[in-house]
């Protein structure tokens, strides 16, 4: 076993035992610690499956060739596309059935409409994110969609519209300013960053379902920790961690065979599907905000790569490091402006493998350093 | 404009017209009456989008030739397929809007919800059968799936569960009997045979969509009738015209298309969406029972093609008749049991056009049959 999968398995088995050991210790909920383990019978499903539906997508031609590879045996492998269709169908079933643990467990439809609404975003996005796998959608639909696939969540949100206005700010402008209709606005704008965000900070082997993994358990434990320190809105965090169980373990699944060196690719579809379920778990759930501290790595790729999205400086079509055959390492490109990049210009040429290994170091650590804003810093400003 | 355009339209006219007289002169619902001008846009939107995102569907390899013109030019054609995903696409996307009136108008997170579990259930059928048209699933995913699919809605069902006997069964078994869990494996078995009975009873230009618009107009038709009698339920008559509104403007708009000769094919992705509408109007509408009555014809397909569905005589790929590029008519094959054979035995061979045309005749005899049955023969026998 790699560094690498110990990360991502030491980060999945934290976040899920802490959450059988509230749930069991602090709640006595029997209920939801046999849906935790219903849960992880989705990996097992996902880990049947890709091998079954990878033969599919290879005669309907959907497979692509590892540019990182190019000039060995390697790159001249036809390798399955678009394989995130197995998780996150495997997901919306098993969410299908989540919806009547919903129901009958809160006894109040409002939850269970809330995760339907949910479950309703998130299954219309991952329908548009196969399209755009088998299409190749231009930008302008690319844009337009995530926002009205949003439109479910949006109804069924019942939280606040205002927001907590900095220390020093209150004196001019008081506690809050209740933003009302621009708050919806907000919300919009942090489906379509979520939806986007996974999909741009990309390129090397295993590196979308990486950090979809560790953005996973972060959502996860601090959902715990809100529950933990008795915060209110206990069934706004249940239904986020309800929603965001079974996404770590298909993730999970399916990260099994997308890790270096892939056997299959997540495409597109993978990529809106967890940036939704993401942004759908932080409305649901009444963090919006602190989400986007688990998003520090593709905030900051965000930015770098602003210039080259609005086409200031001309974009390629695939924003990647250079594979160097003979020393078998990526080097940066400097014209590409991301992420990826910007780390191999600062730590110099890296393998792939390490390449990845090292980014979920740096997800990991931005995680730890969120949880250090949301926790401390936070109440030096607010 | 052909016969088969006039009764078509003049189907929808009569249901459309009907609903703005009984929201506007009983009901004096303004806002009913803005839903049902606003959903009509759909049908410019669906008229608007076909011949763009057809594009897309020949790049990508999916397009067929029209069997039925075999040996002719036309028969060479590549003729774009599973359109389908255009009207679907467009009717989630004004329900998710739609889902927003049912929240604001009712005041009941219920009603929200039950709308919002329909939807969920037709948004993944409607993947499933784009899934299907990429890849070519297997039998066993496409019998086994509708039953997932259908979860949502049977979460949502807040409905009776017993069924009232037949005045000869009274005196031995009492008024009602409480089917209980059967009742939701009935439920399941009308979604499995509301997604498959379009489907298989199909092969001619325009078959689908024309009998889909007409099971429509009928469901809408019956969904006012007992409105306007008064009976109860009227919010599940609401919600589900609510729903099938949008469907009738979307299908009527690929009509344009998809009508003798085709410009464009459906796909399985139609197929599967319009019959979980149907399923989804008619459970949520507490009519299941009578929803079949608007089935005639693909009842007595189904029951005809039973044997070789069941692989008890064997099953060709395509059960077409058989073109003869002389006459330039369709003509029987006796090995072939569906109801399109058998109708082109009683009646004699048959251009395409005309063949399509008396089908639709027989679809709407059926629904006056079905509303006799549902309105006069029911007293007898309840």
């Amino acid at each position: 076993m790699q560094l690498q999968d110990v990360l991502i398995h030491s980060s999945v088995l934290l976040a899920t035992s802490s959450t059988a050991y509230y749930y069991y210790y602090k709640l006595q909920s029997l209920a939801f610690l046999l849906y935790l383990v219903v849960s992880s019978t989705t990996y097992l499903a996902v880990f049947y499956m890709i091998p079954k539906i990878k033969k599919f997508t290879l005669n309907a031609g959907l497979y692509g060739k590892d540019i990182n590879k190019k000039g060995t045996p390697e790159g001249e492998l036809q390798i399955p596309e678009t394989l995130g269709i197995v998780p996150a169908t495997i997901f919306i079933i098993f969410n299908m059935v989540g919806v009547l643990y919903s129901y009958k467990q809160h006894s109040t439809s409002h939850i269970a409409f809330e995760h339907c609404a949910g479950m309703l975003s998130i299954c219309f996005i991952i329908f548009l994110g196969f399209c755009d796998d088998v299409f190749d959608l231009p930008w302008r639909y690319k844009i337009l969609l995530p926002n009205l696939a949003s439109l479910p969540i949006l109804v069924a949100y019942e939280g606040v519209t205002h927001v907590v206005l900095p220390i020093f700010l209150r004196p001019y402008l008081g506690n809050y300013v209740n933003l009302g209709i621009l708050y919806y606005l907000y919300m919009m704008a942090v489906v379509t960053f979520c939806t986007n965000s996974i999909n741009i900070y990309a390129g090397i082997n295993g590196l979308e379902v990486t950090q979809s993994i560790i953005i996973a358990c972060s959502i996860l434990l601090y959902n715990l920790t809100e529950l933990w320190l008795g915060e209110q809105q206990t069934f706004s965090h249940t239904i986020s961690i309800q929603i965001i169980l079974p996404f770590i373990f298909c993730t999970l699944g399916l990260y099994y065979y997308n890790k270096y060196p892939s056997q299959v690719f997540v495409g597109d579809t993978f990529c809106y599907w967890s940036g939704m379920v993401f942004a759908t778990v932080g409305i649901l759930g009444h963090f919006s905000k602190t989400l986007l501290l688990f998003f520090i790595p593709q905030i900051l790729n965000f930015v770098y790569s602003f210039p080259q999205l609005m086409k200031i400086i001309p974009c390629p079509r695939h924003r990647l490091p250079y594979y160097n055959v003979e020393t078998k390492k990526l080097e940066k490109v400097k014209t590409n402006l991301n992420l990826i990049n910007l780390y191999l210009w600062i730590r110099g040429p890296l393998s792939e493998k390490d390449l990845c290994k090292e980014l979920v170091i740096l997800q990991i650590s931005c995680s730890i350093l969120g949880f250090f804003i949301r926790y401390y810093g936070a109440h030096l400003m607010f």
